[in-house]
Parts: C-alpha cells; structure tokens; sequence
C-alpha cells in the first residue's frame, strides 16, 4: 500500500505492519488472523488493509473465516484487484469482443520448483490468462502452455510495479517473453499477461511513468505563474 | 451507476446516457465509439463513465482503439468489477486456499438460445466459475457443467443487483439453482458463481441491505441525541 494512501488513515490510529514478500512473511497468516480477533475482543475498530482485492487471492476469506468463528462482526471492501490495475495502465484490455471472451485469474507461485496449474483448463483459445506472482516461475509457465497446445507465437506480457511510476510492461510471446523477461532483469511484483489481447498494448499503451512526472511538473509551473 | 456517484459529476457536465440493457440498447457501441471521438475534436474533455470495470466485458478497449486511431490522448481509471464487489456483499470470496486455486470470469450471453463457452475449460475442479450476464442462461449452463463433468452437488449462487439495497442472493447447486431462481423470480442484472466456495456464504455473508438501513436509521438517533 503506498505512502499516498497509509497518509489517508486517521492519525490517532495505530499502525500494525503484517505485509508479506515472498519468503519473508513478516506476519504469518494465522497470527494476522489471530491478532485481528484479539484486537476486536480488546473493543478496538479495526482496518485491515491491502493492496488489491481481499477476496482475489488476497487471503480475506480466511480472515473473516476467522472473524465469524468468534462472532466478531465485519464488512468487505472491495478493492482493485493486480490484474484489474495493470491491465488498465499497460493499455491490455482483459476481455474483448475480437480477442478474448474470457479472462482467467490464477498464482504462479513456485512449489518444489515446479508451477502446479491446471495446463488443460488454461491452455484454450480466445480466452486471457493472468498470472499473479508468477515471475520466478515465468519460463515453466510459458513451457508448460507450448506443451499443452498454445501456439508458442501466442502473445504475452510481464508488467513489474503496475500503476506506479516505476511501472515496466516486457511483450513478446510464449517463446520470447521468458528470454526478455531475464534480459530487462525484472523484480517482482509482476504480473503475466498471456493471451491476444496484449497485442493491443502497442497501440493502447497511454501511461507513460517517466513523462507522467513530466507534464505534473509543467502543470503545477503554469498554476502557480497563472493563477 | 448510481445517483449517489453521478451527483458526484461537476456541475457544468453535459450528460449524454449511453447505457445498456439487454435487448434495449440506447446507444450502439459504435455510435458511442464515433461519439466519443467526435466531442473530442469538438475540444471538449469527455469522460466516459461506466460501472464496472471498463476492461473486463466493459467494451472499454474497443472504445480506446477507436481514439487512438483517432490521435486522441486518453487515460483508463479501473473500477471494481462486478465479480469482485458482488462477491464482497456477498460474503463469497472468489479463491480461497481451501477450495479454489483460480477463477475466470465469462458472460452468459445466450445466442441463439443457447450459452456458447468453452466448458471443457470451466467444467474442472478448484477453480471458481463467475458469470456475467446469465440469467437468462443459467438452465443451460447448469446443465453443460454437470455434462462436462462437474458434479451436480457443486455449490451454486445467484446475486441480484450485488452491492446495492435491493442485493438478493440465492444459494445451491448447479442442480437446485436454476428452479431456485425460477421460483423467486429474480431480474437483471445478477452474477452468477460456481464453486465451492459459495458454501462460505452462510458463514460469512455480512451484508443484509434491509437491517443494514435500519442500523444507519439507528446510528443517526444516537448521534443526534448524544453529540
């Protein structure tokens, strides 16, 4: 969560950070669990905040899971879920009319080494796959869709730090993509993009980190002589 | 979109209505595209609003495809789409570690009397099926998931205008829902999941629309009578 947002939290508010980075869980799920209930028990009004969606891939269900075994009431807020946000300001529609009648949602995370998706279900035409937490396991992925029959022309795209200004979007296809992927040295977080929509990127590609800065600052210099 | 958001809108705002409803289009999609395009070289700053998210089922690449052949600068906001905030009110989350790995979204449209989705990509295990746009589809596509494989026990629900004061959601499976839905004569629009995790609902919905207007009714006498 950046700093523009936590300077939106009240200010009599304490803060608690349990965020996760891969293998180093600063708070492990059950505690971040179970110190909700205690603080809630102690009669405190309690934000838990996240990046993203809570209930894609973001742990809430077990939270509340948590919550409404003690009893302890609660509301969900909805948020923008990584896919959701990146595809936006990569200019990568998720759906469309021509390219993608369905768009699917799933972790690239690493066990044993190895990516345990459902290649058959994922490895279809006309639809769009997002791949969250998928850059260390970008080379598997991409081997495994060519095995289980899409096309290795099939485009595809790694957006790191989505809708920051440190945003990078890398595309190729599922032959490239892992190759360019390792050249541009990317950091997570990341997202995957596989599908015929990315080829859209070209063209509906708007955000532009670095000049973004730039026509702020020309802005606010015309303001401040203008007005 | 809601009043509540459109009173949000600057004041001095021409609004033009181009909104949807099935088989009532106000506006083809074309005529918003051409629309869009020719207030721009008209110089005016036009915003398109929509609910939703603008690229998952929202046509919103086709419309900035249309602008950018155009030469016309854009930017996107992403919104909370409908899986994500009906799920939310719903007490559904959509992946869970428990019982769902993935979701994909897809639309329910009917053509020709019928439902055409990949089923042999949505009828497998772990994953959660959200559905845009099925009411009208919801026999049939019960009927295609269990042929393709899903068991007729899996956990089913239908919301009804998911997020809002008139939010109804019915739960079952994919044998009971269609005569469950038929009976309560639920309207558009609604969304669709499929999935075990809808056996979370009981447990976790937290949002009854009627109560939740009484306890503001209740929160507004307590704070007149005791700040």
């Amino acid at each position: 969560v950046s700093p523009e947002i936590l300077d939106l939290v009240r200010r009599d508010a304490a803060r608690i950070y349990a965020g996760k980075e891969r293998s180093k869980h600063v708070m492990p799920q059950e505690s971040i669990n179970q110190l909700l209930v205690r603080l809630a028990k102690e009669g405190k009004r309690v934000l838990r905040l996240k990046g993203g969606d809570p209930f894609i891939f973001g742990r809430g269900g077990e939270e509340i899971e948590t919550l409404a075994s003690h009893g302890i009431p609660f509301q969900v807020v909805p948020g923008i879920t990584a896919a959701t946000g990146a595809a936006s300001y990569a200019g990568i529609p998720l759906t469309h009319r021509d390219y993608a009648q369905s768009c699917v949602f799933v972790t690239g995370h690493l066990k044993d080494g190895s990516v345990d998706l459902d290649w058959l279900m994922l490895a279809r035409p006309n639809q769009t796959i997002v791949v969250y937490m998928g850059l260390l396991g970008l080379s598997e992925l991409c081997r495994q869709l060519i095995a289980h029959g899409l096309p290795a022309a099939t485009s595809a795209a790694i957006i790191q730090q989505g809708t920051t200004h440190k945003q990078r979007v890398l595309t190729g296809t599922l032959q490239t993509l892992p190759g360019l992927t390792a050249a541009a040295r990317l950091t997570p977080p990341t997202l995957i993009i596989v599908g015929e929509v990315v080829k859209l990127h070209g063209k509906l590609a708007w955000f532009e980190p670095q000049r973004d800065v730039d026509a702020a600052d020309i802005t606010m210099g015309i303001s401040s002589g203008s007005e």
